[in-house]
């Protein structure tokens, strides 16, 4: 819903790129390679989402008459604004598959394309992938600790402007079922749901009369908020009430939702009272400043709630709220390239290259990933890039290749996976990694290492260039 | 660049709406209030930001063919759906003035409608608003401490997906003077501004060629970014090199950027040697993990630093990444209405009311507004809302009422203002208030206060309410 053009970028790529064209460098090579430096929620693994979202944007990509013309009024050139008339992404895109599981330092995406395309692409690349992986990572975390309770989005209100439409993407890739958004609903293909707001009960002189007309007027997804006056004393047993002549009816009574107060001895109380009245069937819902924390603390308490309503924490990503990925240079010209830094962490991985996953001879994933160039056949030690101290032994391990073509000479090579689908895979690549990543306080670090290849290439920018 | 239409609401608005008219209640007029309760960035001031965006979308709202077929798809009722197809907001709405300064719990906006509409826009508005409001207020405490230096908006690649177009017109609004992201700044007419990445110094053999063409193909504006390989040895004399042969054609290099290490003891080096080398005139621009304290620690060792680019902590408004900002149901069918809470502070504020700033007989602002009946003329005491202990003469002041009219009928009642102007009038706003509300830490808390009638009335109904 959101129209992308080609100025959807910072400046300084379109200043780059004119001094790029001016100097006859329009058809020069470069590899930039994306990946993030730290993860997010000091978590122990990363869920990747925004590819289809970024590839589908790259595609149509193209300078609008407006954007051309803002261009000459900030001092653009105007045999590259007649470039840029024309200009449209023709490169190649390597990627890892949406969904995947990712860890700090290994590419996820490469981008082979001429110096101009690649960089004209950057920010909206950074934009996009950023704010999905982190969304899609945040939502992953509340499934994992929600068990058979259902997951649902309320989070437009305190979303970041209009940023809901991509986060409820990530959020059903991370593992969410449902949304309260509808226009993302709709055109994402995704379930929507909601139940009642405290003013409609507030419309009515008394609660049960505004239970009933809901009853009546939306049987079919009538989840009754129960905490307006008094949840225990008023809320529930007028629930109950309209529970019980919705069965007269024939009809059914989805559930009720808590809003406030202890959650735990509130869901409870509530289960407790619902079954003595023969309504096992009605199901809890519960929302109130949730987070994947909130949940693990209620599920351990054995809290009685079928669905969890969360707004503000996952729309936004907190606390994070940014994830740190970066584009950088690894080839220009055949050349590999190196970007040197005060800290080792933050000297990039030159060449092009392949990312590896090790399993053992079962199949079982064994939490490393290999960088190696993509030349590269087989490996025999896997070299932590940043401490010489540490390396291991990879010749016991099969490995797999992560990075597929995903876009050939501006075109993607496959049809968009539908986003059910990409959940799914999501889901099994989770239950495949070991518990000790998954753990919120003091996740085991996953391994991701150099090969031979790689970190002596590596090593030998590094000298080079510091000698520039 | 977003296209709303009224299916950017939360399912339940919808709901709602249906059992409203499905009751025959489509006539029924509520008056909504939009507050918040907590101030963000533990701040003691926040710069209300948003309002013309909403105002034009909530002129322009209409559900599409597709938002229609798609709540037939969900079930939703054919008379309702018709109702939807020809739906407008008729209502009218109250406001603070954008760009003014507000405080926890007093009503910046109120919404005076049918109930149906009053809630179709509801989650729009907080959307809108909160986002916002929540970067205006960031980047005004950027401004605060910035003092002479200019402040520039880095943040497109680190935003939460395309709210950082929205995000732009807050940072200009809170004190920012121009932004990298192309596309925000050509549909928001404001100042754009960027300088070069590392990607383009590695793209050349040697970092002085990369300056040198930079220098002749955009000698306009040429920030050289002297970090790459080694800013004291490399950067800063390539950069004083390219100075001077820029000077020989009659040019001038604008300036320098430093992206990392310590910026204040950089940032003075580089200083000393750009004077020594006779380029006073060359300024300063730094970058990487700026926020409010870093420029607050940096203008403290007298860094002479000339250019702030910030980039994730402004556009996601880091940490808090959401503000609070509720709507509340004030009014219904003539009656005033209350929610109650199990905390006081949770308890709404009934009635239609009216917001007035207090200042003493020179005109100076004494740090107080006081809530009232929208009827009531003149005050004695002002009373915490919270906290009945507390309570304040206010015959001494004067008075000037907040809202005003900003919508009639559905239509806006004057034209759009620049949003240099709000800048402007939010800058005025600040310069008024007293620095103790300003400080990073323990900023002294603002008072805002109810009249007695409607501290009375606040306390019959949560009386009334109390035994339903």
């Amino acid at each position: 819903m959101f129209h992308y053009t080609a100025s959807y970028t910072d400046l300084y790529q379109l200043s780059m790129a004119q001094v790029y064209f001016k100097t006859g460098r329009v058809h020069e090579r470069a590899v930039f390679d994306y990946f993030f430096r730290k993860q997010p929620f000091d978590g122990g693994y990363t869920v990747f989402c925004g590819l289809q979202t970024v590839l589908k944007v790259i595609e149509d990509l193209y300078f609008s008459d407006d954007d051309i013309r803002f261009l000459k009024t900030n001092g653009f050139d105007p045999d590259f604004l007649n470039y840029l008339k024309d200009f449209k992404f023709n490169g190649h895109i390597y990627s890892t598959r949406e969904g995947d599981l990712v860890f700090p330092t290994r590419p996820i995406l490469q981008v082979e394309a001429t110096l101009i395309e690649a960089q004209i692409i950057e920010t909206l690349l950074l934009n996009i992938l950023n704010y999905q992986t982190l969304i899609a990572t945040k939502a992953s975390r509340m499934k994992q600790v929600a068990g058979q309770a259902k997951l649902v989005d309320f989070g437009l209100r305190r979303a970041q402007s209009t940023a809901a439409y991509h986060g409820v993407r990530a959020a059903i890739i991370g593992g969410f079922d449902a949304t309260s958004n509808v226009k993302a609903a709709q055109d994402l293909n995704i379930a929507v749901s909601g139940t009642m707001a405290h003013s409609f009960v507030q419309s009515y002189d008394h609660e049960i009369d505004a239970f009933r007309d809901y009853a009546e007027h939306r049987p079919g997804d009538c989840v009754l908020l129960v905490d307006t006056y008094d949840t225990l004393n008023s809320g529930i047993p007028n629930a109950i009430q309209v529970a019980k002549e919705m069965q007269a009816k024939g009809q059914q009574l989805l559930g009720i939702r808590l809003d406030s107060g202890d959650l735990a001895y509130l869901s409870r109380k509530a289960r407790e009272m619902l079954d003595d009245a023969d309504l096992a069937s009605v199901k809890i819902a519960a929302s109130n400043q949730l987070d994947e924390k909130v949940i693990k603390s209620l599920k351990e308490q054995k809290a009685p709630i079928d669905f969890f309503g969360v707004g503000t924490s996952l729309m936004i990503g907190k606390p994070d709220a940014a994830l740190d990925g970066v584009y950088k240079l690894a080839q220009h010209n055949e050349q590999p390239s190196i970007k040197l830094s005060e800290s080792i962490e933050k000297v990039t991985i030159p060449g092009i290259k392949q990312v590896y996953r090790l399993s053992d001879h079962q199949g079982n994933w064994i939490g490393a990933d290999i960088i190696a160039l993509r030349s590269e056949r087989s490996f025999s030690t896997m070299h932590s890039p940043n401490d010489p101290l540490k390396s291991m032994n990879v010749k016991p391990f099969r490995t797999k290749a992560l990075l597929e073509t995903v876009m050939k000479d501006g075109k993607q090579v496959k049809a968009p996976t539908p986003v059910s689908e990409i959940a799914a895979y999501a889901r099994e690549q989770l239950n495949k990694l070991e518990p000790e990543y998954k753990r919120f306080d003091n996740s085991h670090i996953y391994k991701v290492g150099l090969s031979d290849e790689l970190y002596e290439l590596r090593h030998q920018l590094i000298t080079k260039n510091k000698s520039i």
